[in-house]
């Protein structure tokens, strides 16, 4: 044959599969038997799981999902910063890999969802391919991320945004973050090996658990998600002076903690006065000295903003930091800002989104369009490859805790609108 | 001589003494020149002491005080809680002591004034009637109380309110309260031997720096104590739902600490809201879980309100508790009250208060009528006897601090306020 008549070939192929999906399903039953089977590494007696990056049961469920690939046809080998990537071939040679996956690791005491649907989807939609016999033009990469709960790190050695200093710091678990990456089969020496440019990867899917209620309170069974929020996190410190609790008259007081108690509404105000999704949250809070009989001389406190749109986190901010300048000169405290955390906003493929809408809709499944107000290994994606992102429900929105909890019929839901958005990509990604 | 004549005489000395005492003064260089030897009992590098009760500094400083109250006609001796008593005899055999005193162990890190004032005025105070060759009706005690700043164990080891469990409880140092009263000389196990009865005590005076800054920034020298000001503390929980900060819309959240925020508000609004010198104060706040990324689940904050009328101080709690339970509901969170501690307000004898204001007028002194905001062993002569307090400015009313300072001519006055005051508590009080 020749090269022409070879790609014709291969292009009404395509539009075959293409035709063929609406029909394909994943095993809804082996599915959720492998979500089950893979509560048995690390779960405690809460019944919550303590599978943290680099722990023994880390390392252990990272075996039996490489057995798992083996089986389903995906070839599994550990990069550099151990990370496990299944690869299955392509039918066209130099295509870079359309990329599928999530992470395993939990929080210390957290669940068995959060991550773990989109692994174990990944892999079953891959099983999916291979039993009904669809190739897809791009090579297939499912991947298990290490280490997202610890600051995504394995999936930032892709971005090349891991510092060697990181390395040296403390895991979630007892050991370092080099020394953890190597207990799992990475070589942290290397970890530039792993870095990728633009078009290394042909594009990034990702099924999570919406870690809001968003969903599950409105009875709707997949979230397309728009982007990945943008943060912005400051401490702000408002200094007073300590003294006696009862020497000191309430008009002579320079109380740190009653003006922050004034800025704290204020920045309710601020964030909720104009309309949008974005969120401000004050989570931390420090009291000096903080004896019920002394006057509180300073408050340390946190303050994070995140919206689709980091302009409109910055000017939500200018606005805050005018309104606690205020308060704090009528209040004879001083105030100062200091930001010390900046990711900004991931938008994911305009395509990708139409592709998870149409296959949820094809499905006969509801779908809103949403986005992630957390943040996700797909962020590491931007500037190398276009990014999607399906989110099932969370019930009540819990997530990092032992009660975390999405149905069977909901991780089915996903999983399939996972499988048809993959073949999907594969046409449109080309 | 009968003695119906012997009384006669007694009481025409008496009033010759009295008519006297205006040109009797302390030795202001001597008083400041012991006040300055204290310091060097527990300096440490910051200029601050540490002499804290039961420290070795602590019983160093006793045995030079036991040294100088001989030198000053005071017998000395420890009773059983290690408090430090000097006696001197009065004329009239049967009364019971006038007592003036206070203590000189300090906070960690505390000032070298604070207590100390209160005792070198004391013993001045007995070695100028000495050297006047002025005797009292009354047998005179300067009482050196222990472990005020750790809670008033010597004072209330008088009262009778010193539980038995108190003395395995830890000191400000590296001992037990009853170890520390045995180690400066005090017998632990024969504590209830200390406790007095009404009548036990004629009176008891106190000179002490004000822990405020009202009489320093209105330039007046004496502080006329109207009494101690009850205290009522409580711990207040507001339980809201710990949440994640990016993924939960901002009226779907109960956030604890921003109810709490409304809550502190309102505080102050209502202890503000009426006329009078009572106080309020919100000193220790913490937030669970108190991450950056977590939207606070529980907080919770002292109150802490003090008047010289209890009556009050209950008022005032009723209408926050009501405005607080208000706010919980009205922001989707829960709100309980807890009162852990409560020291009852100790009034001072009118006629002690007279005195002193009459000692300040005589020498040509401003002085100001004031409650105590602060706490004092003085309390626990409540219901023993007839208690008064003179107060003398503290710098910017800093206390428990290496920078407290009162100026030698601020201390020199105080002394000769408290000379006069004891002098006429000798004939008020037969």
């Amino acid at each position: 044959m020749s090269l022409r008549f070879t790609l014709l070939c291969l292009v009404m192929l395509s539009v075959r599969v293409g035709a063929q999906s609406p029909d394909v399903g994943v095993n809804g039953a082996r599915l959720n038997a492998t979500m089950q089977h893979m509560h048995t590494f690390g779960e405690n007696a809460d019944g919550g799981s303590d599978r943290v990056a680099y722990s023994i049961h880390n390392r252990v469920a990272l075996e039996y999902l490489s057995e798992l690939m083996r089986e389903t046809g995906l070839v599994p080998r550990f990069d550099v910063a151990g990370n496990l990537v299944g690869h299955r071939t392509g039918r066209i040679e130099g295509l870079a890999p359309i990329l599928a996956g999530s992470h395993i690791d939990t929080v210390p005491n957290g669940g068995h969802y959060d991550g773990i649907v989109g692994v174990m989807s990944a892999i079953e939609a891959a099983r999916t391919l291979k039993e009904n016999g669809i190739e897809l033009d791009h090579p297939l990469e499912v991947v298990v991320w290490s280490n997202e709960e610890g600051g995504k790190t394995g999936s930032r050695s892709w971005a090349g945004t891991v510092q060697e200093r990181e390395l040296d710091l403390p895991s979630l678990g007892d050991k370092t973050l080099g020394e953890g990456m190597a207990y799992i089969g990475g070589e942290p020496k290397n970890l530039a090996r792993n870095t990728r440019r633009p078009g290394d990867v042909a594009g990034y899917i990702e099924l999570h658990v919406e870690q809001g209620a968003i969903l599950d309170r409105q009875g709707i069974a997949i979230g397309v998600v728009e982007g990945i929020v943008g943060i912005k996190r400051w401490y702000i410190t408002v200094r007073g002076f300590a003294n006696h609790a009862g020497t000191t008259p309430m008009d002579q007081r320079q109380d740190a903690l009653y003006a922050t108690a004034l800025m704290l509404t204020e920045i309710r105000r601020i964030i909720t006065g104009e309309s949008g999704r974005q969120v401000g949250t004050v989570g931390r809070l420090d009291v000096n000295p903080g004896a019920p009989n002394v006057i509180p001389g300073e408050v340390l406190f946190s303050l994070e903003i995140r919206d689709l749109s980091m302009e409109k986190v910055t000017r939500l901010f200018v606005q805050i930091e005018r309104s606690l300048s205020d308060i704090a000169l009528m209040n004879d405290v001083e105030v100062s800002f200091d930001q010390y955390y900046e990711s900004p906003e991931t938008p994911t493929d305009i395509g990708i989104q139409n592709l998870v809408r149409e296959s949820a809709a094809a499905l006969g499944l509801s779908s809103f369009d949403m986005p992630s107000g957390a943040g996700h290994d797909g962020q590491s994606m931007k500037g190398i490859a276009p990014l999607g992102m399906i989110f099932v429900p969370s019930k009540d929105g819990v997530s990092h805790a032992p009660t975390e909890f999405t149905s069977e019929e909901q991780i089915i839901n996903g999983a399939n609108v996972l499988l048809r958005t993959i073949i999907g990509m594969d046409q449109l990604l080309k």
